[in-house]
């Protein structure tokens, strides 16, 4: 049973994915330090501890090639691999269907979770991939985003990395993952309508905010095509946004160049982070939007280094310790150093 | 300098807390499993260690007697100590001043930031409490919700507990803490809409939630004045639900026998978590209203079992691998053998 539940009395939403049939035990388990199990299943040679890749990208006589669907054939020289997830959260054989029964308000678990292995190479994270392999993580991102916000009854494509085992990765290998929703979510849907409220046809908030960030003692870094800056309002220690210059509602909107631009000041902002905080858990999600304009899409970097406590939990207020100004004083210097 | 920023896109709040003036390196020793540092500032003797008590609650001559301001004296034979913490994410001396710069907005972080040490007994927690104590720990939270909501610019009163390192407990002596907020936070705002839409004057949608499910298979145990169940759309495996059977806005309106029946409710079910689950890391929180009567009380009990990671910060929607009502189902079990 898959199916989305909303709370009895706000517009919050819980995925209930009993796939794997947790039982209280497991959670006893949960609490030992597990023993890494030897065999990673991202590595090159244990592609059968996946399910078969839905895409591999891989280069043929000095060329790069995709193949989609490749059950056990060609799985030698990949450079990335899309998968589906073996314990997805939301699954494409059931029905995207609402169910009412006053207080208890249901949508069936319809979606799509897939895994997209970043690099064969075990230990080589985002901040330290080489340019090509780079750009082919972050095409790759672009390629599966179109492709899945293109199924009809998908309403969001999300699309995250969780680094480190406090920021909930449960392997290692260098990995993002993809989770397509059959509704708006409540996060999305709210800044929307921001975003709807300060458009007017060719600029919005957020081309406000970087005009002005640009400027600011939070400003961190920027290229060509896109701005690195510590919100104002910064909900986790040394969050950073990189934001693209234009105007775009995704990242499949972005041109081959200015993605490339991006990726770049990605890199360099996660290589600042991982220089001053010894290699730090780390979320990075893109907000963005599959249908209206006046989305500015843009990605979060979010440090693990504090936990969501009874008081977050109570009231939806986070509390943070550091600063934003200091955040962004201390990655401008060293990703000055750095270059 | 403590204020609450207010996100460019959304109505989510940050507390800006730079009391400790973290640095970069202080994240990176977070990492290194720190060895526990020998004394506890909550333990009998170490009082010291702390702020003075602003109130002291102990038993002179056989009766019960609260004493307040306590610095330095009467510190023997206390049974609760209600201290200011020692880094407060709000303050009292600031003011709580709105500040609007187009789209940076920002409230001055007046509040007040107290721990209530429930014994001093260092490993005796909540769920093994024995009554007299456990009931003076209840009427404490009462006490201490009713003077802190009277305090003329405080908006919400966030009442709750961490227990585990993994649920943000920094010091695993038994205790509970207390902020009070220059802003209705906005999960209350939101709750608060929902219970005027469904409130007839007399009964709310969470009175129909309470008759609903304490029929249905989320039901996990009840008492003459409350019910306890796993909700429908459970933001964490074997969340539980101890609520009022009377509608009352907050905790300081139940009566002294409602409330210790609340009480001895809550204990039974964290006995039965903790004895299902190997003393499970969790939080509990009040959720309640300051002045709106359309309000109905509840505590959440939240084991911290998994990980918001970038699917949870990305789309606000949450992933729950356990089914309510199998997590109902083994607390009922066990519930049955322990009484």
């Amino acid at each position: 049973m898959t199916e989305l539940r909303r709370d009895y009395l706000a517009e919050r939403w819980v995925i209930i994915a009993k796939e794997r049939g947790m039982r209280p035990s497991d959670f006893k388990v949960e609490k030992a330090s597990r023993p890494p199990s030897g065999a990673c299943p991202f590595c090159p040679g244990n592609e059968h501890m996946t399910p078969p890749a839905k895409f591999l990208y891989l280069e043929e006589d000095g060329r790069l090639t995709v193949k989609a669907d490749c059950d056990g054939e060609r799985l030698k020289g990949w450079l990335v691999r899309v998968i589906p997830n073996l314990y997805p959260a939301l699954r494409p054989d059931v029905k995207p269907l609402e169910h009412v029964n006053g207080f208890r308000v249901c949508v069936g678990g319809a979606g799509v979770h897939e895994v997209i292995v970043e690099t064969p190479r075990h230990e080589v994270h985002v901040h330290a991939l080489d340019d090509r392999q780079l750009n082919l993580v972050f095409r790759v991102y672009a390629e599966r985003f179109r492709s899945l916000a293109a199924v009809p009854y998908v309403k969001y494509v999300s699309l995250f990395r969780n680094h480190g085992r406090m920021a909930g990765a449960s392997l290692s290998h260098p990995h993002s993952q993809i989770i397509a929703t059959p509704i708006v979510p409540p996060k999305i849907s709210e800044e929307t309508s921001s975003f709807r409220r300060s458009w007017d046809g060719s600029s919005c908030i957020l081309d406000e905010v970087l005009e002005y960030e640009a400027g600011s003692d939070r400003f961190v870094d920027e290229n060509r095509d896109a701005v690195a800056f510590c919100p104002y309002a910064s909900t986790a220690p040394f969050e950073v946004w990189v934001t693209p210059k234009r105007h775009v509602k995704n990242i499949a909107e972005l041109t081959e160049s200015e993605r490339a631009s991006f990726a770049l000041l990605a890199r360099r902002v996660l290589k600042a982070l991982h220089d001053l905080l010894g290699d730090p858990p780390y979320n990075y999600v893109f907000h963005q939007s599959l249908s209206r304009e006046e989305y500015h899409m843009h990605l979060r970097i979010l440090p693990k280094l504090s936990t969501y406590a009874g008081f977050e939990l109570n009231t939806g207020i986070i509390i943070n310790t550091v600063l934003p100004e200091e955040a962004a004083k201390h990655l401008r210097k060293l990703i000055m150093k750095n270059t």
